[in-house]
């Protein structure tokens, strides 16, 4: 049986030129050979809607078309494929709804635009019969989103873990292991490139639960649920928090975890005491890392860049391969977005943070050793049972048996209101499986 | 615009009902209802052949039909894709062969089968129009097959290293952990059941070597060249080997290596000396973990169950996920077997294992302190600078910097040689980036 003759090309139009932009290009360009012989046809990275058109002119050669209005691109009808790579939510969602309005197929690695108006954008591009693909999305180059959708696809997923935010990791990796301030770390990732002048999306958790939103879609359905989040930042962590957690045995670690509890699925990005021999521990850096617990597979885990030009190239040019691969057979791309078709499971209700049962550790400021005495007393009182201290001078830590998130807020409010108690009480949750 | 009408249902048949085969019917039987809404249509187990039909129509309940013959099984004109899972090479190829023959699709995690016969097989799916799943035949429930055909597909692959036999490692973590002797780690794996009775095929890294002829295939390209990996096991290994590997700041692996070097393509399975601190060195008891160095992507890991049956189950029904999403819109599936399509680039020369250049470890039984020093001075006169030492009474360990193969081979020679050495000296290579 002879294959039927196949498409020599798949044409790529890209709308921005920053750093995914040019990263795709110099990919596409680098690798070319490689990736052809990957794909089984060319990708042709045909067409660049820009606002600094020089210098995508200089870069990109004569071979490509460069202009600087982004609706003609994805109106353009020799363009098989979008690629955006502006950023934000608004200008970027007109380019992928008028992309696929136009029948194209789209390649983003944008998480926020995809967190908040993810339900608009699948299902316009269902109907239209065209594929989004977002490998970069979620964890820029580890290939999380064909593992969750594909790869563990057999499984009953009881929970996954993540460390999604490079920047905030790259904080928190400095502190432990430099006793830098959370401010002078800050400051280093602002100089090295690391974090934005404005760092709030991603210290304070909204980054991470963009991807966790997307890793939760896939692997439990209902779409992403980005409202749904429970979400705490860094800014509150002392290098002190770094030294008490490793007396304790642990690192501390901006987690995004869903979970399916017994009264539904929780979803939530907080900072937490993981044991400083688990598999997420050694994530450092500006390095991602996910673990996934499914019911057959059992724990597995995905480690990467968590950030990059080529690092997140490395993830949309994928995506291009994956489309080149299904055109060249003229075949639909034939995996849903979130890995379920239409009739899938209803979406699971959202189980309440105060259900939540974790091992709590409290940072407590005393004056004395009575003091001591009376902050183990008051947390009793308070069902909070103590299994390690690691104290210092001036300062109780304690790092405790699964409690409930309601004792815990109690003890704070007990321990803040007692005589004994100097000043503010520091409470992290801890997860001690990973 | 409607979607066409999809077809409901997948019918697979199973040959062999035993780990690997009773897992998926109790994956695909307990995750129904999940499995069938990512799929977007039913799978179904509709045949089982066994040598044991008693115990599979007990198992599988009425609805399935249980032969005894595979061949009745692949030539059955109701059945989609033929699961393999009977192991081995020549029965397992008669009915892959078999499968595809009658233009069914095939699922197998048979890594022998295909390290040895996958030219031959991949190229009668390829002529038949069928396709060939393997997911669980190189790292089990690690979705890396996925991760090189598609996640990374961008990249060239600069080199990958992995653990990927559950059985050395479990036994390697016991010598380390416990300081048991390899033949006492040995017993309690065949006591467990994680070891056979014949345990070469896992202690002498044959299987190893056929799992690293499917990875390098994929990362690479050629095709599957098992006889081309250079192949040495951890029959040899002290305890002793262990404790001074970790004053040295390492741990013993052994590890599958695939890499681009100067002159071409090596491949080889080896015990070697990896950082404490690196990524490899908790992959720990019987899990797998896969390190893949890309030129866009940068370093990733891939962490996972390396043996199992549900764990195996989880790879397997993931292909029939695949399969099904394809059949239910009529495409092929459109990802080629080992990740290029016919026309990709010409197979990389091999390296001859002589030009591998790695630092060494050194364990020399000497008599005293005079043997110490005269140690030194051969080591240093073949070229062997020693960067570190951990040496216990009567033993000198010692890391050197990167050296040929052949000036290590040389130095081995010679320190056997002298009068100095009281025995047996053991080479280890070490791998200092993983």
């Amino acid at each position: 049986m002879n294959p039927p003759p196949h498409r020599k090309t798949l044409r790529v139009g890209l709308i921005g030129f920053g750093v995914v932009g040019s990263g795709t290009h110099a990919v596409l360009a680098g690798n070319r050979r490689t990736i052809t012989a990957r794909a089984g046809c060319a990708i042709e990275l045909a067409m660049i809607a820009t606002r600094t058109p020089g210098r995508a002119r200089e870069i990109a050669g004569p071979g490509v078309e460069v202009m600087q209005d982004p609706m003609r691109l994805v109106a353009h009808p020799s363009i098989d494929v979008v690629v955006e790579a502006i950023g934000g939510t608004t200008a970027a969602r007109d380019c992928v709804l008028g992309a696929i309005a136009h029948g194209k197929h789209v390649v983003t690695a944008n998480k926020a635009l995809l967190a908040l108006h993810g339900d608009e954008i699948f299902a316009a591009a269902r109907e239209r019969g065209v594929s989004i693909g977002f490998e970069g999305a979620v964890a820029v180059s580890i290939p999380i989103v064909k593992a969750l959708r594909e790869g563990l696809a057999a499984n009953e997923i009881e929970w996954l873990a993540g460390i999604v935010n490079g920047t905030s990791n790259f904080v928190l990796t400095r502190m432990r292991d430099r006793g830098d301030s959370y401010e002078d770390a800050l400051r280093e990732a602002q100089a090295l490139g690391y974090a934005e002048a404005d760092p709030a999306l991603d210290v304070d958790g909204g980054d991470a639960a963009h991807k966790l939103s997307l890793l939760a879609a896939m692997a439990f359905g209902g779409g992403p649920r980005f409202h749904d989040v429970h979400v705490e930042g860094i800014r509150g962590l002392q290098p002190a928090d770094f030294a008490h957690a490793a007396r304790l045995g642990h690192t501390i670690k901006l987690l995004a975890v869903a979970q399916r509890g017994e009264c539904g699925l929780q979803l939530r990005v907080h900072p937490a005491l993981t044991p400083a021999d688990g598999l997420l521990a050694r994530v450092d850096g500006r390095m991602n890392g996910i673990v996934v617990k499914g019911d057959a597979s059992g724990v597995t885990m995905y480690y990467g860049a968590g950030a990059g030009s080529r690092e997140t190239a490395s993830a949309v040019v994928a995506d291009l391969v994956d489309l080149a691969r299904a055109v060249r057979q003229e075949s639909p791309v034939c995996v849903p977005h979130l890995g379920f078709h239409e009739e899938a499971p209803d979406a699971l209700p959202m189980e309440a943070m105060e259900s939540l049962r974790l091992p709590q550790y409290f940072r407590i400021p005393v004056a004395d050793s009575r003091g001591e005495k009376q902050v183990t007393e008051v947390l009793g009182r308070h069902g909070i049972d103590v299994v390690r201290r690691a104290d210092a001078p001036g300062e109780v830590a304690v790092l405790s048996a699964p409690a409930q998130e309601s004792q815990a807020h109690a003890a704070v409010r007990a321990l803040e209101a007692s005589a004994a108690v100097r000043g503010k009480v520091t409470r992290l949750r801890a997860e001690l499986a990973i």
